[in-house]
């Protein structure tokens, strides 16, 4: 294996670098399971340190991963090359919280979780919430524009992030957006790296845009006796005036898993929504009763009010208890956040039993229903047969279904090294030279996170 | 002046072409007053159009000015060297509304305020509010990420738009975003189109995202004993549960040119808060009780609640009457539109105050207060001596002012060609290089809207 440059090992003080065989091999993996080769950890304490890396780096042609806590289920961290894995555990400053402003500049190795409550001692939040919350990075978040359930009322990173400092692939600084919530100069950089899985740059510092933490919530699970009947309901919530803050949603296999574990699902629910709306104390009742006439109707087999927290918390035990189940049934999952319209949800639910069927696979899909983002999870046991043949076949066609159905193949995740292959199918060739032009103003080296996204 | 090439000519329909001197006179305007020469206005019906368009006027290296209705102030849709004027007129085509998917595809030329029509029917809207409404273009909207009162809640242009076709600046189709509410693949060519100002592309159709229809508003008018109260009760307002849908403010300066005309504006105030909200019927009076509490405290003079409709547009009336008689004032106005972080609008407001009497200048400011997004409008006569030079002596003054508070040059009306000069103060060297490079990957013969924005 080719070693780290001296030049690059003088870029940044002794103990800014982890070197030893342990930390290389472990920095080399992210929750992909795959894994790459380390030169070297680094781990700047400030701006000026990413800055005097990446130049050196620069230089000597070294490639820059990028990593938060790898969190990333589509390899992102992973280096394919022989790289500096630049950490950014050292950067954990929040540097400004501003309530009236609604905004909050925070470097990028800081936790979600930990800038949620501190930001909840003011009354805010950060609206984008991963299941990794508790120990992925804003940056992270911010590098595969990263959403969760309440995305469908408040956005993901894209729709709450104001500005960003970013140190390019040449080592220059560019600062972009505003500390505003308004504005209209010049072209939008702040978005383009948001969502660039590390490949344009390092960013080292987040203006986040805030939103007011809401005084209550009321959660709600309604049964249905069929995709089509909750898709229904979906779309009149949706038409609705008040949107929730969680319209999750678990087809037949998953309702199957999780029956014995938790009390309620009755045995002719074909599909599940756990519904959550939030408001001021004032209104939150009345805002939970107008939700529920909306997710009844035809179909509807059930749904359950709570009307405190903890019975609120009751109901998520359904969808809560089905990630350690997954777990449990086979030795590997191949875990994809396809998105369709909304509407097109029942058509890809039936699609994917479709694929189950002839490929003999298990296949459990749960997910964003608000947002038309699903969890396809496909289950395989690579030591029985060719089990992960008929997995990666299975992944093919359902990729071929999502983009039929007007969707596209990732909601949250990214395309990482996982969905490379698949990237041409999503993106028109018009598209794709413009993004690699974009990719070779920022990174002319091409150091930055090489065979990652679309370069 | 350069005539029409032939093969550009030749590129549309003989019916597709106005080229007669007054129509070319016409389209070489906008609402900036500003004019530039015209080669001849093209009124492509559809894409196919577009694209041959642009590819002839590729080859001829002939500029291409695109125009929604030219109701911009900042002479963004005038050409500065003989072009040809893409006007989207003809393509007023509203595709699909899916309100279940929460969208809307539409072409170009269709009118803001003719889509808000039929949206209505369906109970949603699509948020962006210029006071140009009524007859500016969606495409024309998207070009300046145009905004309005209604962004404090809903967002800009940039927030609600899911996905865009453009013809880039080779005649190309490149499709981007998606049908969906979220998405993660590649990089974000949406958002970079969208506040470029014409000049990476000519949209062609347009994605919207939707959002539901409220059902009931509340008006709410508060007077202040100062500016610094007036920003103090903003900065509640954010800071509280439930986001006014307008956060509208008037200055010193305002207040004096109403008060004859509309009732109830107190001789000692000093500021102005018009305030709306939104929700449910359920809801919406317990809101409005509770973002009053909130607009009062100290310094607050007086909140006039409105507890309908009619008594609402009455208490909107001050803020209405406002632009009529800033047009009677003085026979030239430049109407800015700066940005500065909530909390930083005393410091806009008394910095605007000094630049007014050092210039002895009537400078009075109205606008977004929820955003920061201040319409400071300079009033002067230029057949009065030098005021036209102490005007731009004082708007040159102002942007330094803005970018001292940590603001922006534009919330929503974007460069054109009147903030060009002042371009490269709010935007580093680095990030400028960038925007440029990404200019030349979409418009590599430069054609698209030269000498606009950035490039």
């Amino acid at each position: 294996m080719t070693t780290l440059p001296s030049t690059v090992l003088a870029a940044l003080p002794p103990d800014a670098w982890l070197l030893d065989d342990a930390s290389r091999h472990v920095y080399g993996f992210d929750n992909s399971k795959r894994h790459g080769p380390v030169l070297g950890v680094a781990l700047p304490s400030d701006e000026a340190q990413v800055q005097a890396l990446v130049r050196a780096c620069a230089a000597e042609r070294t490639p820059v991963v990028i990593r938060g806590r790898g969190t990333a289920t589509t390899g992102a961290a992973v280096p394919v090359a022989p790289s500096v894995v630049l950490s950014c555990e050292r950067m954990q400053r929040i540097e400004r919280i501003e309530i009236a402003n609604r905004l909050a500049v925070v470097e990028p190795g800081v936790i979600n979780g930990d800038l949620q409550k501190r930001l909840k001692a003011h009354g805010a939040f950060w609206p984008p919430d991963p299941t990794s919350a508790p120990y992925s990075t804003i940056g992270g978040n911010l590098a595969c524009n990263a959403g969760g359930p309440r995305a469908v009322k408040y956005g993901a990173c894209r729709d709450n992030v104001l500005g960003l400092r970013v140190v390019t692939g040449t080592g220059e600084i560019t600062v972009t957006g505003s500390f505003t919530t308004k504005g209209a100069v010049g072209l939008d950089l702040t978005r383009l790296v948001v969502g660039a899985e590390g490949t344009l740059g390092v960013i080292t510092a987040a203006t986040l845009r805030l939103s007011p933490l809401p005084a209550a919530t009321r959660a709600l699970r309604a049964l249905y006796a069929s995709v089509e009947a909750a898709a229904d309901a979906v779309g009149r919530l949706l038409g609705g005036p008040d949107t929730p803050c969680a319209i999750e949603f678990m087809d037949t296999k998953a309702l199957d898993l999780v029956r014995s574990r938790v009390p309620g699902i009755a045995a002719e629910a074909r599909a599940l929504l756990m519904i959550e709306v939030d408001g001021s104390i004032d209104s939150i009742d009345a805002t939970a009763l107008a939700v529920r006439e909306l997710a009844l109707g035809d179909g509807c087999i059930g749904a359950d009010a709570a009307t405190n927290a903890s019975d609120g918390e009751l109901l998520w035990a359904a969808r809560k208890a089905l990630s350690p189940v997954l777990r449990s049934l086979a030795p590997r999952k191949i875990n994809e956040d396809v998105v369709v319209p909304v509407m097109r949800l029942p058509a890809l639910v039936s699609g994917v039993e479709r694929l189950a069927q002839r490929h003999d696979l298990l296949i459990v899909c749960f997910g964003h229903a608000g947002n038309g983002n699903l969890h396809v999870n496909l289950l395989f046991d690579p030591a029985n047969g060719d089990s992960r043949e008929r997995a990666n076949a299975a992944l093919d066609e359902l990729f071929d279904l999502v983009l039929a159905l007007g969707g596209t193949l990732s909601g949250e995740h990214g395309i990482g090294l996982d969905k490379r292959p698949f990237v041409a199918r999503a993106i028109d060739a018009t598209s794709l030279h413009l993004m690699r032009q974009i990719k070779a103003a920022f990174d002319p080296f091409g150091i930055m996170n090489p065979g990652k996204g679309v370069s």
